[in-house]
């Protein structure tokens, strides 16, 4: 096993649109995968044909299965090889099989054992599908470890800097935070009490009334953040303003990468194109320009090894993301554990 | 030795017209070799000048010997340096010479033992250099194994996806082969028996016309293979309707990537300018976008191993590439242990 | 200690004019260095944030001290947090402080024991600021090792090849060239006796004029290199015609690569603008385009190994970069070993 990896979690693969007529070909912890919509569902599949080793995904779904590219064996939604234009499927044609859900837009999968994949364990995300929002996804390859990102989402206070043109605050040095868990959720809130709004929150509610602005964040395993942001009335926080929620899916592509899914989510200017535009926008400028690049010279300065060997300087605002990084150590450790027990007991 | 090649062998280096007035580098098995017309002919020699270690394909060619870029150094034929613009030529100024031979527009090298070198087995390609003949050259860079591209000339099935739209044929299903040896020469032929023309076949011979259409391999070592492909009368294999050779030639450049030679051979519609244009389309689209990134894709797939350390599924259409494949690997084997013995002979 | 750099050493870490209101990030014998201008001068900094490791050159200057710009801690120029936003400086937070001196227009940056640094070592380039002097000033990357470089600059004979169109001479042939050295300084000149100017000296000699043309060169620890040239009348070293100085600083950025900072200064046409675009021409083809491929060239044939191992051919003109390598490798040999003592000695 390499990569420091949960195996047994369910991660994003792609957003639902994502995976149309043709396949799409993803590589998650290390794992090449090969996605598309055939007879029976959704199947995904190991990515590489076992006849001469060409990605699957290079091919095309002829009549509800996967055709190679190269030629022309089929695979089904078990991985095994049922059609051969020129004879008989032979036996050993087969591919791993991973269990694959989609749910509210998004299509999770299984990277471990199947007997333990529970559909029911998926994050909830169901806000992406509800028709009563207005939801705008993207996605970004990030040339930085899944951790580095999962640290940037779980210390938000870095939205002050990174994105100052967007979102600094003058409450900022007012800042109040909390860390909380429940079970293997990680839940952190920052608000920005009795302040005037934040650039992007200009246009919804003008420069100079004074608001409560608070972000809560909660991570699930393996590495999934829902951001909720409130505006409310100052020291009153029933009084709810406007709000909107946000997805923020990472997943493993392999050691030093990843997958960095995100989707924002208002329940306020639902069909207003424009604002989509606007957010689409934001998007591609507060991830694309801003997070990306310090994410991916942080991993630089990293390199190879654990930040943690580094020893970092920690701060008080670290707090939800060593948490999660605690949580996530401890699974990572009782999974290999588990494996080699298993290894062992196979003897 | 690194890298699985042969070294006692003939590889094609250049086509003629790629070595005109100045010289040429290209790295093959490994060596970093530079070809130029001198003096007396053809030159390669080891592309880096003793003095300096600069590539001398960066340099030009005066006088009939090969000057070198950076303190003008000269080298003739033999790698001796001939000429120091300022002093004495070095004694040890000497880099080594291989033997070249130029037949039929193609420029080939040996890279093994200079005593063991014979031009008479240089397989024959000389349908290249026939006037009777309209001949269409290419070139592409390959970052796959040499051994990838054989496969891929060996086991023509791949056409009828791979280039579906020029050469799949509704009588694929019927398609009878067979696959014979000649000492180390592997011979294999595919025939679409009494079906309607694939596309490519369709602006000579209309859209329903029924054939036979054979496609007919030789493959000699090191990695060389004839594509002769003929149109007969169903049934009738000596009603010759039209045909053409063509010439695929694999070098290895170094561990997982390879040049590959091409040319497309007719002999009819020769001097037809607009057919030739058709041709390079079709090697443009045929290899640029349709097997290098299937090549280049399975490379990846296979990495640093040996394909059949990962047990690949073998269907009998991979005949002639087996056999390809056993025969250079003895080859690959012999010359090893007569390196080694003559090593310890050398004690 | 990696790489085969000297620690204790002044080496250029940028022109004067590239570090303004912005930091400046540059990679040094494989230290990564960020440089500003803050409230008590320049400051150099190891550029990597204790905090979460984002290098500080992403940043900016906010009162005169370095601010990250991930969650804003802020650095002086002994390298300590100053500011938290939101709460005390951690004491751990402090990176390493680099002895940094600004003098003629070079930023030097010593990248050794800090109580070695001594400015007074620093080697004279005051003509770079000479105001009656036209100077114009480059910079390029080049993935070569610094000490290819240095064999480059010691070696003039190279400009009658590479820059063959600018400066070859007819007089090439009856070059007379000394080296000698001064301590750890090696000059070395060469003359081209008696010869009508070469095509870049036209345009101010007229293409007849004879004339004595002489370069001289001086090499300083570690890396940087004065050049003269002279334009005397033949036989008649005392009678000048014209004349400039250039510099060539070299700067090893890790193994295999080098930063270059070239100047070209002139007491002739001061204030003439054509004169200056004329010459940054020259260096854009020159440097750029001719002798950066081939020292990228050169490195690619000699790899990773010491070009010395390679056993070169050795050349009477060498005689000036081969001192310089030896001088180079004593002074490394002798501080690496002066750390072990230390190493021990701490024990
Ligand atoms: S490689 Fe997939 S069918 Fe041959
Ligand atoms: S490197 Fe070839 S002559 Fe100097
Ligand atoms: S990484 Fe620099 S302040 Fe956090």
């Amino acid at each position: 096993m390499s990569g420091n990896f949960l195996r047994n979690a369910w991660y994003m693969l792609a957003w639902s649109e994502e995976v149309g007529e043709a396949p799409l070909g993803r590589k998650i912890v290390g794992d090449d995968i090969v996605c598309f919509r055939g007879r029976h569902g959704l199947v995904a599949l190991a990515d590489r044909c076992p006849h001469r080793f060409v990605p699957l995904s290079l091919g095309r779904v002829a009549d509800g299965v996967l055709e190679c590219a190269y030629h022309g064996l089929r695979f089904g939604s078990d991985g095994r090889c049922m059609f051969n234009p020129l004879g008989d499927p032979p036996e050993r044609a087969v591919v791993r099989s991973y269990p694959v859900v989609e749910r509210d837009r998004v299509i999770w999968v299984w990277t471990g054992d199947p007997a333990l994949a529970d559909p029911d364990e998926v994050a909830d995300f169901s806000f992406l599908a509800d028709p009563a929002r207005a939801t705008v996804t993207g996605y970004a390859h990030v040339r930085a470890d899944y951790q580095l990102a999962i640290d940037n989402l779980s210390d938000l206070t870095h939205i002050q800097f990174v994105h100052r043109d967007f979102q600094a605050s003058e409450a900022y040095h007012r800042l109040v935070d909390d860390t909380w868990q429940d079970g293997d959720i990680v839940y952190r809130s920052i608000t920005f009490p009795n302040g005037r709004p934040a650039p992007f929150l200009q246009s919804f509610l003008g420069p100079d009334k004074l608001i409560d602005f608070t972000m809560e964040t909660r991570w699930t395993l393996p590495s999934n953040i829902k951001l909720s942001a409130t505006v409310t009335e100052p020291g009153e926080p029933d009084k709810y303003v406007i709000g909107n929620h946000s997805a923020h899916l990472v997943t493993p592509e392999a050691d030093g990468s990843c997958h960095y899914f995100y989707a924002h989510s208002r329940d306020y200017g639902v069909g207003d194109a424009e604002a989509d535009e606007k957010i689409r926008e934001w998007q591609r400028v507060g991830f694309g320009e801003q997070d990306k690049p310090v994410l991916e010279a942080q991993q630089r300065r990293v390199g190879h090894r654990d930040i943690m060997e580094l020893r970092p300087v920690v701060l008080p605002t670290d707090a939800g993301g060593v948490r999660a990084r605690r949580i996530l150590a401890q699974r990572i450790a009782r999974e290999r554990k588990g494996s080699i027990l298993e290894a062992v007991g196979d003897q």
